[in-house]
C-alpha cells in the first residue's frame, strides 16, 4: 500500500472525529500509542507489537492530515537526501 | 511510495547501524523523534513538522525491521478491519 493511500484512508475513516478532537489531543494519542508499542517490545509480544506499529502509523498519518502535511513528502527526504 | 518499500529502504540505509545499536536504543530514538515532532507542532513550524514526521516514520520502520515485522502488515489491519 502507498503511504499516501494509507494517509488518505485515515482521513476518510477518522478525519472528522480527529479534527473535532483537535491537534493537541492527536499528539497525546500518538504518544500513548508509542508507549503501548514500547511496552509490547519490552514484553516480547510479537502480535501486540504488530498491532501497535499499526496504531502508531495510523496516528502519525492522522496528525499529518490535521497539519495539512503529506507523510509521502516526509518520507521522500529519505529517498532524495537520506540523513547520514 | 509503498510502505514496504520505505521500510526496505530504511533497512538498506540504516539496518546495520540500527541492529548494532539494538532494539531498546531504537525505541529510545523513536521516542526522541516523537518529542521533536510534538515540539514542532507546538511551535507551529511546518517545515520542521514535515521533517519530524519523516524521522518518526523512519524510526518506526527501523524498529519494525529489527522486530522482524512488516509495517505494511500492520497497516493492513486498518484496511481489513479498521478500529471503530
Amino acid at each position: 500500500m502507498e503511504i499516501a493511500e494509507f494517509q488518505a484512508l485515515m482521513g476518510r475513516l477518522y478525519g472528522e472525529a480527529d479534527t473535532a478532537r483537535g491537534i493537541p489531543s492527536t499528539v497525546a494519542w500518538l504518544c500513548e500509542e508509542v508507549g503501548e508499542l514500547a511496552q509490547a517490545v519490552r514484553k516480547h509480544q510479537a502480535d501486540q507489537q504488530l498491532h501497535e506499529l499499526g496504531d502508531v502509523l495510523a496516528w502519525l498519518a492522522s496528525l499529518a492530515n490535521q497539519l495539512g502535511l503529506s507523510l509521502e513528502d516526509a518520507a521522500a527526504r529519505y529517498v532524495d537526501d537520506p540523513p547520514a
